[in-house]
């Protein structure tokens, strides 16, 4: 857990500190996908890319809307586990010269972040039914759908494109 | 990427960084999952581990099986991705007294690592089929199969257990 944030005490704290875990999160994904949809190649990975960076923007929003209807200040706490995601990605993004090759990298990298927040997502929607915090289910719901819609998409793209062209 | 290691120049090159990255990867979950066990309160928690501590162990010969294979030396590759999501759930870990809301702290963290296997598993695995690595395919779905089974147990008992007692 990042210094100064709250020590976790109840399944409440774990819900609040899970909830702030994915805006810190979120925003970092919002900062990537830039970067990402600037290097792809293939027109297909780079379009579900920017549409991924519009989905993020509406999960950041959303987000927000469950810290007010749970009363508590709207806040990120620094997430290991998604920087060690978008470290590792960054590395063999600067290391690929080769364009298919790239775009298989960034594939397996945005399938990582995408599973990363779907088990997340998964988490804090099992927390909020114990809570008996069920106004914030829907929004968590529908950022956990889109998560997977886009897992399933970049799944399709990489088994039918980008992967074949690289291995030619 | 971790210094020193060959630079990815092909798809064949990522297959190959993607198989150390889940070498290591599985080899710190080997590592993590003893105190895991110890600190485990509800006794389904407690097996679950314990059964997925030898199928991780089993998962580590299978990955040894697979670099036999295609003729390249076992070895692993430090992975900030792994290394940032058991930093992570160390420190939630070392955080949290009650012991109910520790065993969904967790149940969270372990949630974490079975989506990043399965991730990198899937990703291997597509790899593996363009780069015509036939041979290869068998060993790296069991362990998906495994980790997905893994996962899919720990939901059940997120859902039925632990949560609802820590929120009793």
């Amino acid at each position: 857990m990042a210094l100064f944030s709250k020590p976790i005490k109840t399944l409440d704290d774990l819900f609040v500190h899970t909830l702030q875990d994915m805006y810190y999160a979120e925003n970092q994904i919002v900062k990537a996908l830039p970067n990402m949809i600037d290097k792809a190649h293939d027109s297909e990975l780079k379009q579900a890319f920017q549409m991924h960076l519009r989905e993020t923007e509406n999960h950041v929003r959303r987000l927000e809307e469950v810290f007010t209807a749970i009363n508590e200040p709207v806040k990120g706490v620094a997430c290991d586990a998604m920087n060690g995601i978008i470290s590792e990605a960054k590395d063999i993004m600067s290391d690929v010269a080769d364009h298919e090759v790239l775009d298989a990298a960034m594939l397996s990298a945005s399938q990582a972040v995408e599973h990363y927040e779907i088990t997340r997502y998964g988490t804090l929607i099992a927390l909020a039914r114990q809570l008996g915090r069920t106004g914030v289910i829907g929004p968590l719901k529908r950022n956990l759908e889109e998560e997977k819609a886009a897992d399933m998409k970049l799944t399709a793209i990489a088994e039918s494109r980008v992967n074949r062209k690289a291995a030619a």
